[in-house]
């Protein structure tokens, strides 16, 4: 048993427009861009106009997306019921992984740390 | 002086993968799929393991790609604003306008209509 919360969505800019997206963003959202300690592509939009967290990764000659970040308490395990409803790998992250849907959309399995877990997540049984 | 809240992703899955992908969310989330009266290109997630509301759109023969959805007080206003900070215009849709960000992804202003709005929502000066 284990729980989970879609907690996130992530902007994935390539390089050469990563600065400007990054700036659309925290201006449109209202928001402070910083930059994530230990993991540089990545950075969060501080206390964003929005009701989940929004982050931003710079994804180099890669092709711009949004994908979003599911957390749970149990990533295998997430990651076995997710592949059990039609999901596939696609990548091992350091502490997370990703995902491909039905439609081939990317999307990552991450450990919990938001301050909304313990309030807001499911338990899948 | 108007409001602004990113309230909501879509997941815009083309018809020949749309069942597909909106049974493996239903499911991902732990949640209800329920068309949407008056727009039955949109299907809603009733009630998601997710902190923002999560829709699916039947796209057709279009690529598969997640959006998300701003909501406000004043569409014009916002979509004006958005363009000044380096949006661009996409689409005109029936109550939204499509944008699309530096890095070509889009997303849309709606009106607002989510129980967050007017608790969450942030002031546009």
């Amino acid at each position: 048993m284990h729980r989970i919360l879609l907690r996130e969505v992530v902007i994935d800019a390539p390089d050469n427009v990563f600065t400007a997206t990054r700036d659309f963003w925290s201006s449109a959202l209202l928001a402070e861009a910083q930059l994530v300690h230990d993991h540089p592509e990545f950075t969060a939009l501080v206390d964003p106009a929005a009701m989940s967290w929004v982050g931003l990764q710079n994804v180099g000659d890669a092709a711009p997306r949004f994908h979003l970040d599911i957390e749970t308490d149990d990533v295998n395990a997430e990651v076995s019921r997710l592949v059990g409803l039609g999901a596939t790998r696609a990548a091992q992250g350091r502490t997370w992984v990703v995902l491909k849907d039905p439609a081939g959309l990317l999307f990552c399995v991450v450990p919990h740390e938001s301050p909304w877990f313990q309030q807001r997540a499911r338990v899948v049984s």
